[in-house]
């Protein structure tokens, strides 16, 4: 059986992994990432960690996910916000040069739907439409097996589509754009507003608050689940997915928000679309895994 | 050089022509579609008619262009509003039994973003979404060289993504959606309403009035505009493709709009995706090119 380099490169931390083709981590190595030590020490510390990997030279591919938009023409991140120092660096190419294993890069999220599509929720479904509902909204779109990356590695980027667009200006995103609305933070942050900023903790609070029969923690739930069903009915209409597969933080309080929110989608999308199927994600470790998938889906 | 046979099959005419794989027509024919007469006559009458263009054994394969979006698994068109009998008939496979070569079929508008990814507007680029501005509002997804279809053959069936739920509902679509505020049907429905009945007949006259400095048609063709740069904003978040290609009869007026909606979308989107191109469409017969082109995007 085939067996994978799979990387997960964050800022805080970086893991290396062994992985079959089906999806089983045969080995794994953590490090810190030392992203504030620059990009050298940040690239030289993940080369030896795969180098300590028992079996490392027996894989047939390498497949990093990095915590940015790539182009995966020239194989590098296009923005390096937590990262420093990456931007435009020829990082595909140069671990299939340190290594001598061909190399690719992905950003997180499409890196953890292409494992959901290949291994986990959407598996044998031919159009994946990944979305990761956590302190930010992101998402990746997996097409028979592949990652859809985009022309600038912004495909399911989808923090920026507006859903509301009579809402507060609340920073460089657009009025109204749904990470602005329907994120962990952004419920977090309304629920603050009205209650306290020592009322909630995080989101997993608000809709254990709403549960309890908080009326105003319940207004924002709400308010976030009908914002939620616009933005699924918004992808719907867009690609017409197999299914979306959701996963991050907020899936905790799945329990609350999915049965509702599949009903209001349903009230707005026309009745073809009513039985795309809404997965939870089903993986532990989706970003080392779709790492480790990105040379698969490329043949290797 | 390899030639195709593709049918534009409409609710009220049928046009079939043989071309060649770089798009040059060979050969066309025309005849009303017979819609109102039954299934069994529309295809009949179109298998007819491709029988009497010289050289049609020679094709090496078939595409239909047909008015609603299809199942492309069970090649059948999945409503049929505009051919009543078409729901759930075998139609590609009909198709390849009475002529003897594969036949495939696809929606309008698919087809016709398939023409202009492979041979015209979109030529060479990876990811196209085409999008038609005519009294409605639809498109098509084609990414290397093939049309997305999606799950329910909805893929591009973008008219009800909703740009702004505090508008008024209008009909069975969502409150708000793109279709029922930004398309030639809703900008004349609003300037009737503010100037009379008789004050435009399409939405060409509204831009054509709006140049001449009416304010009030200046007002809704702004509105429109700011509405179509939140769908073109949404599915560049969604997908991130290369281009948009704009077809459909709201493009004659296109000098009036095209770079105030552009401006807008830069306003409400990543940076990154300011150099996505939009293009106007090129082709004079996109239907029954794309419909051409299917066979060909299926290696025949």
């Amino acid at each position: 059986m085939k067996k994978y380099i799979g990387i997960d490169l964050g800022g805080t931390n970086v893991r290396v992994a062994v992985v079959t083709e089906d999806g089983e981590i045969l080995a794994q190595l953590k490090s810190p990432s030392y992203a504030k030590e620059g990009r050298e020490k940040v690239f030289n510390n993940m080369i030896d960690l795969i180098k300590q990997l028992p079996g490392w030279q027996e894989c047939a591919g390498v497949g990093a996910g990095v915590p940015g938009p790539c182009n995966q023409v020239t194989g590098s991140m296009m923005l390096d916000t937590n990262l420093p120092g990456f931007k435009d660096f020829p990082f595909a190419q140069a671990m299939t040069e340190a290594l001598g294993i061909p190399s690719y890069i992905d950003n997180d999220a499409n890196v953890a739907g292409l494992a959901e599509a290949l291994l986990g929720a959407g598996k044998g479904l031919p159009i994946v439409y990944y979305v990761t509902l956590s302190t930010g909204i992101g998402g990746g779109l997996v097409i028979d097996g592949k990652c859809v990356s985009g022309k600038h590695g912004f495909t399911g980027e989808i923090a920026n589509i507006i859903i509301d667009r009579n809402r507060e200006k609340i920073n460089y995103l657009a009025k109204g754009a749904v990470e602005n609305e329907a994120s962990g933070t952004a419920i977090t942050r309304k629920v603050k507003a009205l209650l306290g900023e020592g009322a909630v903790r995080h989101a997993g609070d608000v809709f254990q608050l709403a549960t309890e029969g908080n009326e105003k923690a319940k207004m924002i739930a709400d308010q976030a689940i009908g914002d939620l069903a616009q933005l699924f009915a918004t992808l719907a209409a867009a690609v017409d997915p197999d299914c979306f597969v959701l996963g991050g933080g907020l899936m905790a309080s799945a329990d609350y928000f999915m049965e509702p929110m599949i009903e209001k989608y349903k009230e707005i999308t026309h009745e073809a679309l009513h039985d795309t199927q809404f997965f939870r994600a089903e993986l532990e470790e989706p970003g080392i895994l779709g790492a480790a998938m990105i040379p698969r889906s490329r043949g290797h």
